[in-house]
């Protein structure tokens, strides 16, 4: 209930709440870190709730672990839908006792969904949950938000019809840590083991990656309990090696310093659009980029000359 | 030649080259915007270079046209490798009194490859081409970029065989103003026109665009010249209606507009690295992130009063 109440905090856009959550998250600190962050993603349909509540079921054959599950749900800049907006989903998994279920918060202020996200995850390693999954819809570009905050990535994809549509790009074949075709059941195995066959031909296309890791492809089926268990045991053998290699100690780091620079562009941001008068001077201003009287760059210059000393 | 001495200005880091080119830039400002800005995007082996100098050949059938190429190179942030590197291509093209064809400038310097293809379009619209056709790999996230500092956007796809490879997301969907089947030709036209069917119901998956623009898919062979005149005569129409109705303007006019924040966030970064210790406070303010004692947020902030007052 704290953590649900933490989670619920970090929403607010009111000042006292902000700084209050900052103090939160300082005082956390020390207790965050021991986990398992493992990233999802995939397009809507292809069964991700489903594959979820599979997975669960295999991690929690150990009964010390507990298992987070943050949805994050990036809205399309375009269409403006809310695709995980549901949520009623993943009920059995919900009411498990060492379970928890819950959308990532939106973020509502300034320093976005990444921060809410990350600062999500801190949360629930503090309230003791050994295995946090953070699951994305795969569109926009929350894929490379949530590879760059977890620690395995998992991509999954349908078998068969509709591959247009449920297509990847390579810079997201680039991220992933192992591949699962869901849905490998009623008589949609061959189908399945072919999509296999070709996805891990893809990936053999790729340079080897920097911490020398092989992505396997696997074939799944919720519905019939197949093949949980083995991708189940490709996460947990990814997470010893890169903890015994030093690999996820050196990535954590690297994913530090990204969210620090990234911070560090959000308070600068908030910082010039809270100086007096911001408004009026960004309004002159754009107008005479728009007038052609100025361009993008110079006018950009001379904007923050008016209110930090280069 | 004026044009491509000021592209390789562009690509320069020394401060009065920038300073100069800032200069340029300025100068010209009032010459620019009279073009038809056509993005191009498609994975590596659609026939992006066979597809330009086809559609170059409609191009030219009106003598006054000029056509500027520039082709962006994204390079994969992780596998780095040089997508289209290769300079001799588009020789055809290359030769023709009407066109000019180049690599835009990478980015040695702050404001990135953004600015840069920006900046060479307006150098190439004042230099007089009327239609600029700005290419990339379907590789990252440089789709987006394009599709920022372009009218009209269009994606090409192959038919068939190796849909998961080539496969596209839903965000790129959204932006595509329409979608081409290249090499429809020897023996692949059946599986081109079947590719065309199913790509158009997924784009009617899509929600109604701002502009009420509905894009269409097109065959083509630019081996046996079918189907390219199609495309140019779309794109022509494109470009007719979205001035008659204000929509161009009003895209430019965002366009814009995003372009002068990206600038106002490059700018603010790059006065803090040039201040002075800007490294040290920078090291020991990480240690403290990845020591635990900070948040990356409170970290940001703690090191930005270092320079500037709130």
């Amino acid at each position: 209930m704290a953590l649900a109440s933490a989670l619920t905090l970090l929403e607010s856009s009111k000042a006292e709440h902000m700084q209050l959550m900052d103090e939160v998250i300082e005082n956390i600190l020390p207790h965050t870190g021991n986990s398992l962050r493992i990233g999802i993603t995939g397009v809507p349909g292809v069964g991700k709730s489903t594959f979820i509540e599979a997975l669960a079921r295999e991690v929690f054959q150990n009964e010390e672990n507990k298992l987070a599950v943050l949805s994050i749900d990036p809205s399309s800049p375009i269409s403006k839908g809310s695709i995980l907006g549901d949520k009623t989903r993943m009920n059995e998994l919900s009411l498990h006792p060492n379970a928890f279920v819950r959308p990532s918060p939106s973020s509502s202020h300034l320093g976005g969904v990444n921060r809410s996200t990350r600062e999500s995850i801190l949360l629930c390693e503090a309230a003791g949950y050994n295995i946090v999954l953070v699951e994305t819809v795969g569109v926009g570009q929350s894929e490379t938000a949530v590879h760059a905050m977890t620690d395995f990535f998992l991509l999954l994809m349908l078998a068969g019809a509709g591959d247009q549509l449920q297509g990847i790009k390579r810079g997201i074949m680039e991220l992933t840590d192992a591949m699962v075709i869901t849905k490998a059941d009623g008589g949609n195995e061959l189908k399945a083991d072919r999509a296999k066959g070709e996805y891990t031909s893809a990936l053999h296309l790729f340079p080897q990656r920097e911490n020398n890791w092989t992505p396997q492809v696997f074939t799944t089926s919720s519905l019939e309990a197949k093949g949980i268990d083995v991708v189940w045991k490709e996460i947990d053998k990814f997470n010893r090696w890169s903890i015994s290699n030093g690999w996820k100690e050196e990535n954590r780091k690297h994913q530090l310093i990204s969210s620090f620079e990234e911070q560090i562009q959000n308070v600068l941001l908030h910082q010039l659009q809270n100086k007096p008068n911001f408004k009026e001077k960004y309004e002159s201003t754009l107008n005479r980029v728009v007038s052609k009287e100025l361009s993008a760059h110079r006018a950009a210059e001379s904007f923050i000359a008016l209110f930090f000393t280069a």
